[in-house]
């Protein structure tokens, strides 16, 4: 819990802060003015959703290495103990993976709540880059786009010069 | 057309590359030693894929604004004459929008052949970043991706903490 | 010329945009409803960040390979004629390298007008990925970040494991 | 450790192993054939750029928020405690913003080790996107870059069209 008010509201209101918290000393505190609890939400909001794309993207890579044979909940459960990418999400991942080890059944489709978009609009405001925060929004994003026309439109102009064939939809349906 | 090899052996085919450009003075050169003229044409494919994904972008930024009813190959027709983009791609792009204005029954798979991965490997080799072209290499990936590990394992995580329903392929199957 | 409006208005203005379009059947046209016009404008402004920054990176890459010394503004003239990536900005980048081939004495400081952050906020609030117009955006944030906070950050994360020694600004200075 | 190699192999050493590992059962496992462990120790090293970038974003967009007077080591205390991007590498940025909150004296300078240019390439060869995993990479190879020879080109391309007003290097210092 990350609060934001002024100093006598926030005494004022202490003990229930302590009551809600993990501990009463420890995973909460008065972090600023009013508004300042919300911005600092928002920006732990925006480091989550690239934290949960790194660990996607190196899953990704451990299971693409067919030859290999990988098993990624092991790996996931090696890494929780002692390496320098342990997490509470690495956690989850690794449950996830112990669980449904193809994912199976599981849509390739990420909602975004709103707070990711907030963070990039701030660190724009801000002249602060944020590349693979906002990098990981726009994946999140084109994971839900089901026109994808901006792909359509690459393969159209690919076959505009150098005459590269186009594979049209009826063929990936064919597999 | 740029050549690289030993001026003498350049200098001995000067006549042919004259023939083969589009005219005697232009459009070929001797770049540098042997090895330079295949590494300029790889560097040209690198900017390229990024020309592309750039226009790419903005269309469909363009597009999804439905509220303005945008006519796209009309805009490509007007940024072609005195705009700031104008580009043999643009041109290219503006045909193919004009002959299919929704891309129908083009799918959104994008092949590359090679030299922009070389482009990418010699940019980090070199100690250079090319954070764009790189990202248009990966999307070009992506768009043939049909596993989408990465996104399958974010909806999965989504769920671990804060009970985020997942989307189940059957859902998105049945639209 | 993008122009947006009542069609009533527009026809009347005609005269006016065709006098001041680089001929009066191209060069500017009629896209849509009152805001189109400077949406379209927008998105060009948008496309053109990116456009711009693919052939920074290319020629960066070009310059790095010292083995081949090249000379730059030869290989724009011949991409300038019959090449795949030709366009407006390769002209002036071009030109640019010609007249100062090391680009001595100019900064690597890089404003930005805001329309390229409209650009990606529209992207964005439509649910469009545009990974690569706004990573160009964000490139030129950080041209201009004096504190670089982020990278001093993960400078000192990486001495806090493994005993990676920190390189110290007074390091730096002294070259 | 994740170790690869032939069964027979691994379990003739394994009581070495045992020996080595934070514990006899966790923090060390049999991943795969010869290759597998140093595959998997790579990609955990691909994602922990990742990771750092995320931290470091994130601290940099707290930071610019002056408004709010932000105790960054206070909030890096408070996330450790129950929060979503609890980490081991949030417990070493926290523990360096809580020595020196303004990281004085630290260059904004970020070496890689070589594994990160492994994964990339891997996941490239393997048809894997890796964004952000790449943009990690690309971001330390630019803290290091002196030339900065594309946002130069930049700098150089804006002021030809329109007439955008260069910083020379002189303005740059002078402050």
């Amino acid at each position: 819990m990350m609060i934001g008010g002024e100093t006598k509201a926030v005494e004022a209101l202490r003990p229930v802060f302590e009551a809600l918290a993990p501990s009463p000393t420890t995973g909460w505190g008065h972090v600023g003015p009013p508004g300042a609890g919300h911005y600092v939400k928002m920006v732990h909001n925006g480091i989550e959703y690239d934290l949960m794309q790194a660990d996607a993207e190196g899953f990704a890579i451990l299971d693409a290495k067919e030859e290999f044979g990988l098993d990624l909940s092991q790996i996931g459960e090696i890494w929780r103990h002692g390496s320098v990418v342990r997490s509470w999400l690495l956690e989850l991942t690794t449950a996830a993976l112990a669980e449904n080890p193809q994912l199976d059944g599981i849509a390739p489709y990420v909602p975004d709540s709103g707070e990711g978009r907030w963070t990039v609009f701030e660190a724009i405001d801000l002249n602060i880059a944020a590349p693979v925060i906002g990098l990981s929004l726009m994946g999140r994003i084109e994971s839900r786009d089901e026109i994808e026309f901006a792909d359509r439109l690459l393969a159209s102009m690919r076959n505009g010069f150098g005459g590269h064939s186009i594979t049209t939809e009826k063929a990936i349906d064919n597999g």
